[in-house]
C-alpha cells in the first residue's frame, strides 16, 4: 500500500483530541447498537436540544432564497426583512460567491461597531477577518506566531485540545501554564513565570501566550484585575496573546462581568503587545455549531505582518459566507421594540436562564457526591470536577467506565491536562434540566460504587 | 511589538497564492477608486453574473429555517420539501449542531450513491468526508502524506496555487511536472519518470502524486489511456494519487468525457495505491463558492491510517452544514419529471451551454491576436494561453499592465508555473458572453501596443 501508518509524520501520529477521542468513538458505537448516550463531552446546543434563534434562521432563509422576499414577504418581520435586503445590497453576490478573503465587508462593519459599543473603545472593519468558527481563526494565528521546531505557547492546564493538537501539528512547544483550581481557576502570576523560566531554560523561545476566558473547561470567569496581569506579563515577555473569548456571552452569576482582553489593553495604553481575540456563532446564547461561523479581530499588528495574515487566509479564499451571516446576527440583533426584536430578547433569555440554572444545578449536584469536587460553573458551558479514584485507576478508565454503565458520555481530565496526581473529567452543562438532574443522579451511583 | 515579520517562519514567508496575489489586491483598491474590472483571477462565477440553481437555494432555505414547510409550503415545489423533510429526519439536529467529523450520514450516502451511479463501482459512505469546498480536504490530506521535510508531491507544472502554497507551508518539497502543451497539457510518462529520478537523486522521497483533470489552470480534459498511464506510474514508484475532480461537470467537447480516477484504478484492479479523490460544489454548474461545500472520497486506506485521518478531520469538528446539504443538491438532483427537476434540468443546461460557448469564444478570441497562442478550452473554467513579450519583460509586469490599462484582471503565469523561457496568463471564461467579447477585443489592442 502507498500509504500506511510508518509513512505517517510523527506530529500527526502524536495529534491528540480527546473532545472525540476514543472514548467518543465507543458511545457512537453504543448508540448504533441501540444504546441511550447522554452527550456531555461537546459543546454542541442545538445537538441536546436548544432551539435555533427565529432571527439567525429567518436572516439565513431569506439570504440563500431571496424570491422569499418577494413572494413569501408575508411570512417574515419587516426587521428581517430589512436587514436581509441590507446585507444583499451591500453584497450584492450573496450567499453563492467566494467573498474577500477576510470577509464580506458589511459583516465585518457590523462586527467593528458590536465590538466599539461592547468595550467603548475604537475598532476597525480592517482588522477583522471572519472565519470558519473559531477554531480555524486559532489555527491560522497558530501558524503565524511560530516559525521554528523550538518555538513555544503558552496554553493553560487544563486547555481546550484545540491548541495542544494544532501546536502538535505544527511541531512546535506547548508551554503548559497551570490555571489555580483552589481559586476558581484563575491565572497565577507565579505560574506564568515558572513555566517562562522553564522553557528558556530548556532552550524554548516563548511567542505567544492563550488564554481562554470564559474558560473551557473550567468553567472560569476572569476578572479585570488578572487579564491587567496577563497583558503585563505578556508585555514583560515580548508574548503575543491569544484570548479565545467565545464564551463571552455565557456568564452566569451576579458578581462576574466577561471582560474583553482588548478593552483592557486599550485602558493600559498597551500598544506594543499584539492581540488576536476570537469569537463564534457556536457558543454564547445561538449555539449555530453547524455554521461555523467566526471572526479574528487583530490589534497592534505591523501591516506587513497583517498582509501575511491576510496570504494565509486567501489560500483557503474566504469562510462560509452563510456562517458570515451568523456572525452577523450576532453581532447586530434585532432592534428592541420591533417584533423581530422582541422574540429574539425573549429567545435569547430563555436560553441564558436555563443555562444559568443547569450550570448551578451541575456544580451543586457534583459537590454533593462524596469524592467529587466542583468548582462553581461561572461561564462557559463546562464542569471539571476534581474526583477522586481508587489506586491505580485513571480518569480515562473512569470515564470509559461510566458510558459503558450509564451511558454518559464525558471526557477524562487526561485531555486537557491536569495537575499530576490529579484526576477530573469534563462534562457540558448542556443536557436539558430534567436530563441533567436524571445525570446527575446516575453518576451519584456510579461514583460510589466505582471500584 | 511581540510579533514582526522577523518573527515569521520562512515557511508562512514563502508562500505564495498568486490567485489572490499583489494584482487582484491592486484592483482592489482601483475598484475602490471608481474604475470597472473585469475579475477573471479566480472561478467565482456567480461573482459574474451566475445565478444559483432554484433547487439548492429551496433546500437550503428549507433547512436553515423548517417553519416554512409548515406555514409556506405553498411556496415551494413538492419534491424540494420532501428531500428537505427527508434530510432533516435523517439529521434532527438540522444545520445547527455540529455533525459527525466525517459529514452527517445522509449526505455522505448520497454521495456513495452518486459515485456507484456515475463510475459503476462500489462506493461507501464510510470512506467519504464532507470537507468545506475541496481545499480543506486537499490540506487535511497533504498534512497526512508528507512527514519529513524530505519529502516530496508531484504536482503539475502549471498547476493551481492551493497545492504549492500548502505544501510550502508544510515545509515539504514541490516536485513540478511539466505538462505537455503541445499534447493539449496532457500528462507525459517521460516527464513524470525524470521528476522521480530528480528528486530521488536530490535526496527526496516522492510521496504523492497530484492531479487536476480537468485541469486548471490548462482547462485539458484527461483521456481513459492518460489516467492509466498515471495510475501505473504511482504504483510502480509506490505514491498515493490525490484527484483533484471539481471540474467534473465542466467538459465542453462532444470527443471528451470526464473520467474518474476511482473508475480507471477499479477497472485496472489496482488496490495497492492509495487514492484520495475531491470535488466541489463550487465549480461545475452550481457554482456555489461562499457555500463551501466538497467532499474527499478515499481507496485503499489502511483502517488505521484512516483513524489517523478523521482525528485530523475531528480537531475542526466538522465542515460546515449548508454546505454538506449543498454537496446533497450537487450529487442527487430533483428527480426528472417532477416541476422541480424540470426547471433544475433546464437551469443546469442553461449554464453549461453558456460556459460551453464562452470557453470556444475565449480561445478563439485570444488565438487571432499575433503573439497569443491557447490550447482549446475543453474543460474547467480558464483558459492559459502563452504569450509573446518584448524582451525583458516579465508576465507579472504585463498582468499589471494589462489591469492598469483595460481594468481586466488575470493572473500571471509564473502563479501556476511554467515552462523557463515562456509567459501565460490565466483567465477564467467566466465574464457575460457580451463582457468577454468586449475583453478578448480590449486584450488584443493592448497586446498590440505592448512594448
Amino acid at each position: 500500500m502507498t500509504l500506511t501508518l510508518q509513512d505517517l509524520g510523527k506530529v500527526v501520529l502524536d495529534t491528540e483530541y480527546a473532545v472525540r477521542g476514543p472514548i467518543v468513538l465507543r458511545a457512537r458505537e453504543l448508540e448504533l447498537e441501540g444504546r441511550e448516550i447522554i452527550y456531555c463531552n461537546i459543546g454542541n446546543p442545538q445537538a441536546l436540544g436548544q432551539k435555533p434563534l427565529t432571527y439567525l434562521r429567518q436572516l439565513l432563509a431569506l439570504c440563500e432564497y431571496p424570491a422569499l422576499m418577494e413572494h413569501a414577504a408575508a411570512h417574515f418581520p419587516a426587521e428581517v426583512l430589512e436587514t436581509a435586503r441590507g446585507i444583499l445590497k451591500a453584497s450584492p453576490h450573496g450567499l453563492g460567491a467566494y467573498s474577500e478573503s477576510k470577509g464580506i465587508k458589511v459583516v465585518r462593519e457590523a462586527v467593528a461597531e458590536f465590538i466599539r459599543e461592547r468595550d467603548g473603545i475604537p475598532a476597525d472593519a480592517e482588522s477583522i477577518y471572519l472565519t470558519d468558527g473559531a477554531s480555524k481563526g486559532v489555527q491560522t494565528v497558530l501558524r503565524m506566531v511560530v516559525a521554528e521546531p523550538t518555538d513555544g505557547v503558552l496554553i493553560p492546564i487544563p486547555q481546550y485540545p484545540l491548541y495542544s493538537a494544532s501546536i502538535t501539528l505544527l511541531g512546535a512547544q506547548q508551554l503548559g501554564y497551570y490555571l489555580d483550581e483552589e481559586r476558581s481557576f484563575g491565572l497565577s502570576l507565579g505560574q506564568l513565570e515558572d513555566t517562562v523560566a522553564k522553557a528558556k531554560a530548556a532552550g524554548i523561545r516563548p511567542r505567544a501566550l492563550c488564554v481562554i476566558n470564559p474558560g473551557n473547561p473550567t468553567g472560569a470567569v476572569l476578572d479585570e484585575a488578572n487579564i491587567r496581569m496577563v497583558v503585563d506579563f505578556a508585555q514583560r515577555h515580548s508574548l503575543t496573546i491569544l484570548a479565545d473569548e467565545v464564551y463571552q456571552e455565557n456568564v452566569y452569576r451576579a458578581e462576574d462581568r466577561f471582560v474583553s482582553f482588548a478593552k483592557v489593553m486599550h485602558a493600559m495604553g498597551v500598544t506594543d503587545v499584539t492581540l488576536f481575540s476570537f469569537h463564534s456563532c457556536s457558543k454564547g446564547y445561538l449555539g449555530e455549531c453547524g455554521h461555523r461561523g467566526g471572526y479574528l479581530e487583530v490589534r497592534n499588528l505591523p501591516a506587513d505582518v497583517e498582509a501575511q495574515l491576510l496570504k494565509l487566509q486567501s489560500v483557503s479564499l474566504c469562510s462560509n459566507l452563510p456562517g458570515q451571516v451568523a456572525v452577523h446576527a450576532m453581532v447586530r440583533p434585532p432592534r428592541s421594540g420591533t417584533p423581530s426584536g422582541e422574540l429574539f430578547a425573549k429567545e435569547r433569555s430563555a436560553i441564558l436562564d436555563s443555562l444559568k440554572e443547569r450550570a448551578l444545578l451541575l456544580a451543586a449536584g457534583l459537590n454533593r457526591v462524596e469524592g467529587i469536587r466542583c468548582n462553581a460553573v461561572a461561564g462557559a458551558m463546562y464542569a471539571f470536577p476534581e474526583i477522586k479514584l481508587p489506586p491505580g485507576k485513571t480518569d480515562a478508565e473512569y470515564c470509559m467506565a461510566l458510558l459503558l454503565e450509564t451511558g454518559i458520555c464525558v471526557v477524562p481530565g487526561s485531555g486537557f491536562g491536569q495537575l499530576p496526581g490529579t484526576a477530573h473529567f469534563r462534562t457540558t452543562i448542556l443536557p436539558p434540566t430534567a436530563k441533567l438532574e436524571q445525570m446527575v443522579e446516575r453518576l451519584a451511583r456510579f461514583h460510589a460504587a466505582y471500584r
